[in-house]
């Protein structure tokens, strides 16, 4: 899923999701959205939907990650988590259940739990208690969920987060909690903030066998195109991230054959594109020494061609790994292709 | 013409220009290109079209008026201007002779002289004398265009640049002396440089009286809708502005009823575009409360979303002019825009 922060995929117009990345859903922040335009700009209309102007699927987070990462936590207790915003001061609540009301106003396809993240090297027993605390908003957000109705008439559906940090008795009772918790779809969260890649796998691998085989499983905020097949191999089906955005604003592009940094002088004299073949304009229609220039420049169509080719890429990844799933060889092809991807060119 | 300064009209994709803008040429900025990515590059490239990928005419101009305007002029002589880059500090060299060795390199369907701006409120003497340089620089740029050929088999043209200040005796002396340069065109420069408006009007209105009718005239720098319109009725043919994107990317957008600030708060909650009938994605695909929350959440979406729109405008505008030229009623029609064009929304 392509993110759209702040209703926008960035440097990325929402035609060229549909057209040239492919993107059939994307990811909006509940946290930045609620702050700005509010909930009542999108609520007067209609929706995220609407208000952005895309008409395929959206999947809004809970704010949670953003209120530990961007905000000031002021008070985080049973009933939720007070914080100040991190554009004005301003103080605001998120408890389980409005979340849940906020992500209705949104309108958004799937809507996640209100949940804590635990930072990454948090001890057993921060941890357990940390989770305990997101199982019981869990319940709450489910409750309120199953009692509130859709707004613009269309279904929307709830995921759960698997939380419990990098301990394993933690987090297969959270992932029993999750299954038995009954949404649409279960999330695996508080994984890629900082523990080595080895244990977000092993914690992936571990957590997708305590989980049911018919719920989409949506490993949250990961990550490079590696860390996705590997993912895929232990059980994952959905993803986001703002690193192809992200890195592609930095001039880093990811390619079949392996990373690019188009500020680099190799490129200075480079004047062929650089796989022809692939489908997207940076790569077949601009020779690398233009690119090059671009990023030197800070033109911004650097920043627009280098987003719409991350993002074509990424999407056109999980069309391959779709084709060798269906053809039963997808643990014999990933590995190759992962390791290179992992190359800088 | 849309300004593409260093070879990217900013925010807007090549192939936007032609498909959404109706561009038929852009301007590159020799200046610019010159410092970077350097002459070696875009030579090795096979000249600035197949460097940014555009099939269609550019207009380069000859640096002088940004070596004036943004760079530290270290020596201003008979024999060129030397100055120092505004990006290293390392000290360059402009001739009569090498502008055109330079946008040979460029490859530019036209190119221009090299010429000496003086500020708007030049006395007379200086404008004299300045104009008496711009002249003998004319007549060398013309003899080292006629005596070199173009790079890449494709033919260029050259314009002389009339100057004199806001001096109607030297205005008309150096229409008179570009006339007989006999170059393929000629521009009007030192205008939209700090003088009141209607000064402006009044020298380009003179200019064009003793300019030959069968050459496009060329007026640098200008401008805003009505600035056009105004000039058109005067005899100008061809224009470049980087208005129409600098003020786009700054929030504020022209239309046929006025120009919006999009970052205005009367468009908050204004959940409808803007001009539906209006052929643009701006005007017509996202409502005015959508744009605003772009421009004030800074996403490059907006930057992209009005720079096309702008340019789409001002393509637009020229269209109808030709349209009301052809059916003779131009006189009648144009003020009535202009003003219109003038308005606040």
């Amino acid at each position: 899923m392509p993110v759209g922060t702040a209703g926008s995929v960035k440097a990325v117009q929402q035609e060229e999701l549909t057209a040239k990345v492919g993107a059939q859903i994307i990811l909006g922040n509940t946290y930045h959205l609620y702050l700005r335009p509010g909930c009542d700009i999108i609520e007067e209309a209609g929706g995220l939907h609407p208000f952005i102007r895309w008409n395929h699927p959206i999947l809004t987070d809970s704010g949670g990650f953003q209120i530990y990462s961007l905000s000031d936590i002021r008070d985080l207790e049973e009933e939720g988590a007070r914080f100040k915003s991190h554009l004005d001061g301003s103080e605001h609540w998120f408890t389980p259940e409005n979340v849940v009301e906020i992500q209705r106003i949104l309108g958004s396809d799937i809507m996640m739990m209100l949940d804590e993240c635990p930072p990454a090297q948090s001890s057993f027993d921060y941890a357990k208690s940390s989770m305990e605390l997101t199982h019981r908003w869990a319940q709450r957000g489910r409750d309120a969920f199953l009692n509130t109705e859709p707004r613009y008439g269309h279904q929307q559906f709830q995921f759960g987060i698997v939380q419990g940090g990098v301990h394993e008795k933690l987090r297969i009772e959270s992932s029993h909690f999750m299954t038995d918790l009954d949404t649409e779809g279960i999330a695996i969260g508080g994984l890629s903030v900082g523990e080595p890649t080895e244990v977000m796998y092993e914690i992936t691998d571990l957590v997708t066998d305590h989980l049911p085989e018919d719920k989409p499983r949506y490993l949250m905020g990961v990550g490079t195109p590696a860390n996705l097949l590997e993912s895929i191999a232990r059980g994952v089906d959905m993803f986001d991230c703002v690193m192809p955005t992200r890195n592609a604003r930095n001039g880093m592009i990811f390619t079949r054959h392996g990373t690019v940094n188009l500020r680099n002088a190799k490129w200075k004299n480079h004047h062929k594109p650089l796989d022809p073949a692939f489908p997207s304009q940076l790569c077949s229609q601009y020779t690398m020494a233009y690119l090059r220039h671009l990023f030197k420049s800070n033109e911004i169509l650097g920043l627009e061609l280098a987003s719409l080719h991350n993002l074509t890429f990424y999407l056109w990844l999980m069309d391959e790994v779709r084709k060798h799933i269906r053809q039963g060889n997808y643990a014999e092809w990933y590995p190759v292709v992962a390791e290179e991807t992992e190359k800088r060119l």
